[in-house]
């Protein structure tokens, strides 16, 4: 039996390793094949490679190709898979490098091609210095260019997402005068206004210039490099240019094959990662990571969600299927978390504009509390929202942000989130307590009894 | 209508803040009696002011006597309640400075006098020197006896518990000499052995000596002070020693008034924190805090677990009720938390030795990993235990032990365990994760993953 793996990170090799963990060599033989130099890296982690935190790029691959085949893996590198025929259960890969092409059978193939960065045709320019950050060999290519002579001053990072705000950290770091550009009112808008406002604080605090409700008009260039981003504001100087402009899942090549997309882009799948199309799930056919989209277990709604974490999973569950065992991926609840200098901030489930789109009436609390008893040295402030439906009280969705020991309550109340609880209920939950860890009512209580209020004067 | 309350720190004046926050005085007169000096304070945070992390003694007070007269609850300071005639619905209260009585009515009396350390016949001795760590009184008397002449250089803390550990960690930090003395093999009992080791490892690091499987045979004193503490493998000179041998509810006036008291030695209550009779809550009569015994959620057993946290949940919940409103404290889990230096020790529902005692067969895992991604900057060891019910897989209890951000991790797994999740169904849980926060499999995942594997080879 084969299984042949388009795409070598997170989710493709997370499969293959999982599969291979089951099915010893007789049993399988497994190909990979990845566009780039990389297999199993951390893309999360470019930022802070690039920012200096992270000293050896090398440090962010968590598996190199040789490990993988050592491992009982053969990884095709610098292989660009460009045709998948089901019918004859075989794909064509060609060698980006040395030119000529593989066919390969397959039993099981597993399509984790991930997501490409968002370019507009104003992005699409003849020269260099624009970058997405989705692969490590972009994380490559924009290190170099720093790097690169005459060595860049200025850069202009496009988009005030996760991405975006991360990236402008890490060229602060390295020196650059950063300017910020988000087309709607304020950075980080996966998260409520109220709280955006202070992550756009915390960003303009690192010296970095935000202008909001600016979209780009074009770039400039100059002897073949960027020089410019236009805007209606004016000419911003750029010797670099970042795009934070969000992701889309990767499958142009599934729909040239006639592997159905769901209507976010990515591929649909069933529980256990199987690809389904219109009728029923295709026998063999798995996909994982940034190229599918799944379900937001509160809306209901499908969603493209591309997280490192959600691709080692969905990954894991796709190869343990493959070798034979039983696992499955249930759906996401939007959590997320960031680090602007010290500020972190996190979500978890929907925040009000997704809530009111997906239908619920709801209610809010937030609550500014501290990190530890407000007595205890090292005690910080931290805000927890949270939204509640209204009547059932249900919690919906929560955001925090705060300083040390915040993001992580998130991970708390994802868990109250994941299991529907209500906010009365969750007044009455038996969380850790002592001094230097939180004050005798957990910010996380304190705000579940203002939202409990509020459903109630709500009615 | 008039509310009596019997002990005045967090879960009594809960209690009358709640009831005062729903009924004005026209409505509600509130009268309580505390035999201390102080009101509503963290009795926590003691050993953090002994050890002078905390400047100021009145930083552990919430809310002072006068305060809360400010907030209409007339609140009468080293008065001890020494009668409750339930069919007279009368309580007499003894003036400690004054030595005068007061008798008061009421219509409603809630029961919150706290715990008393346990404290063994060789304890009582004839000096000064030997010290329980429960009201700010015992605070102020430690404080106050270390301060005195001559100064104490020798400490020996008697109980390896949280207290305990603790107040050993304070008294090196004041720079005295310290041993603790720990009946069983090792300290911090409250953890599985292979968790408590690398606690025994912390407190030994801090200079503490710990002499394990020792019972105390008895005191000497000197000049009317204690000056020794005498054990099987030899006398220890002692200029100061503490109690940390747990504390038991302090229901002796219960007892005496006809109020039945449970197997555990507290107060039982229904869901609303009313008394209950062997026919029933009997009317008007409330409990809170360490003096009432609650539910184990997860063993079902009936248990006295004297917390803060706790005692402020069960305070507020009768103060609502006793206000016309409606609120339950539906149990605990055994959530709880301290720190030993640097290490961060934590815990949630069973261990083994607990869940053995409820009758649950069970598996265990335990994994070591990070804080953050191994590549980030600051990322720490941690191990995360999980005692997972054989074949249902049910999440029966949790240990965490590791440094900075490690301890918190445990809300999550409570939240896990309070939703009576499977170890396999929390393997999908979505959790938050960015390189500065955790590894993109959080520990928690890596543990539930790894205990999911022991459910089934277990079969």
């Amino acid at each position: 039996m084969k299984l042949v793996v388009v795409g070598g990170d997170a989710a493709g090799m997370s499969a293959a390793s999982q599969a291979r963990k089951r099915l010893g060599p007789d049993d399988l033989e497994i190909v990979a094949f990845e566009k780039g130099h990389f297999t199993s890296y951390s893309a999360c982690g470019i930022p802070y490679w690039i920012g200096g935190a992270v000293k050896e790029r090398d440090a962010l691959i968590a598996r190199t190709p040789e490990a993988h085949r050592d491992a009982g893996i053969l990884v095709h590198t610098r292989h660009e898979v460009t045709a998948i025929d089901l019918d004859r259960r075989e794909v064509i890969a060609r060698d980006l490098d040395g030119g000529g092409e593989l066919r390969e059978g397959f039993d099981h193939l597993v399509y984790a091609t991930g997501a490409v960065p968002v370019t507009p045709d104003w992005a699409r320019i003849d020269g260099g210095g624009v970058f997405g950050v989705q692969t490590l060999d972009d994380g490559t290519a924009i290190h170099a260019w720093l790097e690169s002579d005459p060595k860049p001053r200025h850069a202009v990072v496009i988009g005030g997402g996760y991405v975006g705000v991360e990236m402008a950290e890490a060229m602060v770091q390295r020196g650059l005068a950063v300017t910020l550009l988000e087309r709607s009112a304020q950075p980080m808008s996966t998260v409520d206004p109220d709280m955006g406002e202070r992550v756009g604080e915390a960003i303009r605090g690192l010296g970095i210039e935000v202008r909001t409700d600016t979209h780009v008009q074009g770039l400039e260039t100059r002897d073949g490099r960027v020089s410019a981003v236009v805007t209606p504001g004016g000419t911003l100087p750029a010797d670099i240019v970042v795009l934070g402009l969000g992701v889309r899942p990767n499958t142009a090549l599934a729909a040239e094959s006639g592997i159905p997309v769901g209507v976010t882009g990515g591929l649909r799948t069933d529980l256990q990662m199987r690809v389904v199309g219109p009728s029923g799930h295709i026998d063999g056919l798995w996909a994982a990571g940034d190229c599918v989209q799944t379900v937001h277990r509160v809306s209901g709604q499908p969603v493209h969600m591309p997280l490192g974490t959600h691709a080692n999973k969905q990954g894991r569950v796709a190869g343990i299927n493959i070798g034979g065992g039983y696992a499955t991926f249930p759906g996401v609840i939007g959590t997320a978390v960031t680090k602007v200098c010290e500020l972190e901030v996190a979500r978890t489930g929907l925040t009000e504009k997704e809530a009111a789109k997906a239908g619920f009436a709801y209610v809010t609390a937030s609550v500014e509390s501290t990190s530890r008893a407000g007595y205890y040295p090292g005690a910080s402030s931290m805000v927890v929202k949270l939204i509640a439906e209204r009547r059932t009280g249900l919690l919906l969705g929560a955001q925090i942000v705060g300083r040390e020991e915040a993001a992580k309550r998130i991970d708390s109340l994802a868990i109250a989130v994941w299991n529907s609880m209500t906010v009365e209920e969750m007044t009455a939950l038996d969380l850790s307590y002592a001094p230097p860890f939180s004050p005798v009512w957990d910010p996380v209580l304190i705000a579940a009894r203002k939202a409990t209020d509020a459903v109630h004067a709500a009615g």
